[in-house]
């Protein structure tokens, strides 16, 4: 077998279900990449995208991470039976002759292009991925796994009202957690926003706050003192992904959970957050998106480094909300999986008719990542390839 | 006045000066940014490249950063006169809706086009560069500025007799200290490489070695205990740019001053050098690459960073080589300059004819960064904008 093709398309992605809304100009870049392998007639396909929340990465994939792939031998590509990729191994040939340092944009586009190879290693295997990285995990992997709704941004207008029913949604589609993000208005505004959200999912602790590192030190620490009768799940992206000083300080002085590493993207950066972040291995959450890190190969990596600083994989709750993240949950044995229902489309939330019981779901049993088996995002692809969907 | 185009195009770039021997596939961005200003009948151009020993950011440059100069009004990128641009308020429409986190990649991309702004704004207001940033420097900036020879790199066949050739011509340019590259071989090599570099220069107190980032703990050791009795310049680069641990444990087992900051790109990882490094302020050096920290005006959030910690401000010398860098340490009053007189061509090194006395010399009195002064760099960003040179 061998890859003949590969073809980036960076497309707006948005936060909310109405794409009208105006969204900060983020940007997804979707990749397929093409084999030669055909099964029952259908050529076999690799599919992946940028996950969310930042920018797409079309040039950095076209400029030097897709050309390694190209000019490389299949044999520096293949397992050892040669009839399939091993990603890791595809993983060093994109990362040679990069350098120390640096870990912003290039793991993006590095992630984007792993994702479509584990997809096509999984397809080419024939199983779901999370099967298929099954030996990365626990011995017996759950039949499902812990999922919350993510989405909760603030809307332009009505924002409390449309809040609750984004709310209402998550939850009659069998959400019992959701996260909403605080910090882009007045601590007394967020309140009201909490509260709504709280009221819908019945539970405060339920409900985690997120604020996209909005915070100083000063309101960081007056954001926690606030927050903390609320009795929230867990408290994300406080401040400065990078300022560890300030987070200790917080989590000091704050009694819930906290989440951080959403905007790290390296093993290095992750040893810093064990060194100097002052988190606490039995309450708070690790929230590393994998495909930001280097792709599964450099998660991976992060993952052994809280391992065998005696952290439980429960705590981790990688960010994405996509079906990428909820295979390596699943397969890894981790906390749980976000997952957006809503936003981000056509990339976020689950397979189509994927039921949702008591806060539970499970990955597709399609091969691959399975999004074939979400009509918005196999159409996207499809266009992407040159099909008709 | 306006921008009218900004062009970007990556070219290959050398750790040689014989450009035929495999250099690690490093590549730099050069842009132009052309104005409608004309001034003796020449239209005026700003000239900037994405200095050296990375990769070039054309993808980044052309998706995200340069669309947002190109879109923003004029007001919102001109200082208060209406007459020139302002890099600062410029940098400020690049940075627009870029998330915390992920100093990589975009910070060359954001460095590249600001080095053109710069250029810009000191042609249009008909000063040298280093006179334009003198508001963000000393009272009275130096004549002149101490320098030095960067390169040394490893040569693939007679190695140490082709270094030691390499030392002996910047010596006869006037050089007093030269730069080379250790970690890449046993320890044993790197001594007698270290040894004939120092015999030419006539003095290792001149000589500095840079290991660019190989060394892990245990070896990062050993080589500072082999150093020791050498009496270098400085020790650089001496493992995992974000390993601060590792970087604490040699600087307390080193004598000798340790050279920190290359391969970091931000005020943030700044910060965390600062508190985690175990650099001493009174000993040690700091080699952020303006370019690669996004530019100028990031360059100096690091630089009053450590001004506010109480380092002197001739604790800088900037990574670099080439004329941009050069005007930063005579306009900012930094402690010297690298110069890369015969590698990284047509970027590395000074205007024709610049003379080199006693280690030091100046930046050229020529409007802008003067790159017009150099003609193998005038050539290139002559073509770049399509015009013979």
């Amino acid at each position: 077998m061998k890859i003949i093709d590969i073809r980036a398309r960076t497309v707006p992605i948005s936060r909310f279900a109405d794409a009208s809304i105006p969204s900060g100009g983020l940007t997804t870049t979707m990749v397929a990449v093409v084999t030669d392998v055909v099964r029952s007639g259908q050529r076999i396909v690799g599919f992946g995208f940028s996950s969310i929340g930042r920018f797409g990465q079309q040039g950095l994939i076209e400029e030097r991470f897709a050309p390694r792939l190209r000019q490389a031998a299949f044999a520096d590509l293949s397992d050892e039976t040669g009839t399939n990729i091993d990603p890791f191994r595809a993983w060093r040939v994109m990362m040679t002759g990069e350098k120390p340092g640096g870990h912003g944009e290039r793991c993006v586009a590095v992630g984007t292009l792993d994702m479509a190879l584990w997809d096509l290693a999984a397809k080419i295997a024939d199983v779901p991925l999370y099967r298929h990285i099954a030996c990365h995990g626990p011995a017996a992997p759950a039949p499902s796994v812990k999922v919350y709704a993510g989405g909760g941004y603030y809307y332009p207008e009505s924002d409390v009202g449309r809040l609750a029913d984004e709310a209402r949604r998550a939850r009659d589609l069998g959400y019992t957690r959701f996260k909403l993000k605080i910090g882009g208005a007045p601590l007394a505004q967020d309140l009201k926003r909490i509260e709504a959200v709280s009221t819908i999912m019945r539970d405060p602790a339920h409900v985690a706050v997120d604020a996209m590192n909005a915070y100083g030190r000063d309101a960081a620490l007056q954001a926690a003192a606030s927050l903390t009768p609320c009795g929230l799940w867990w408290f994300e992206d406080i401040c400065d992904p990078l300022d560890f000083a300030t987070l200790a300080e917080v989590v000091g002085s704050y009694d819930g959970a906290v989440a951080a590493g959403e905007a790290l993207f390296s093993v290095a950066e992750a040893k810093l957050l064990a060194a100097h972040g002052g988190l606490r291995k039995q309450r708070d959450i690790l929230l590393f998106d994998p495909v930001h890190c280097y792709g599964l190969p450099g998660y991976l990596q992060i993952v052994r480094e809280f391992d065998a600083r005696g952290w439980d994989r429960d705590r981790f709750w990688p960010h994405g909300g996509h079906l990428f993240t909820l295979h390596l949950v699943q397969g890894l044995g981790l906390g749980g999986a976000e997952v957006n229902p809503f936003c981000f489309q056509p990339f976020g939330g689950l397979a189509d008719g994927t039921l949702i019981a008591e806060g539970r779901t499970a990955a597709p049993d399609l091969p691959g990542i399975g999004f074939e088996g979400r009509t918005s995002t196999r159409q996207a692809f499809a266009e992407l390839v040159g099909e008709r969907s």
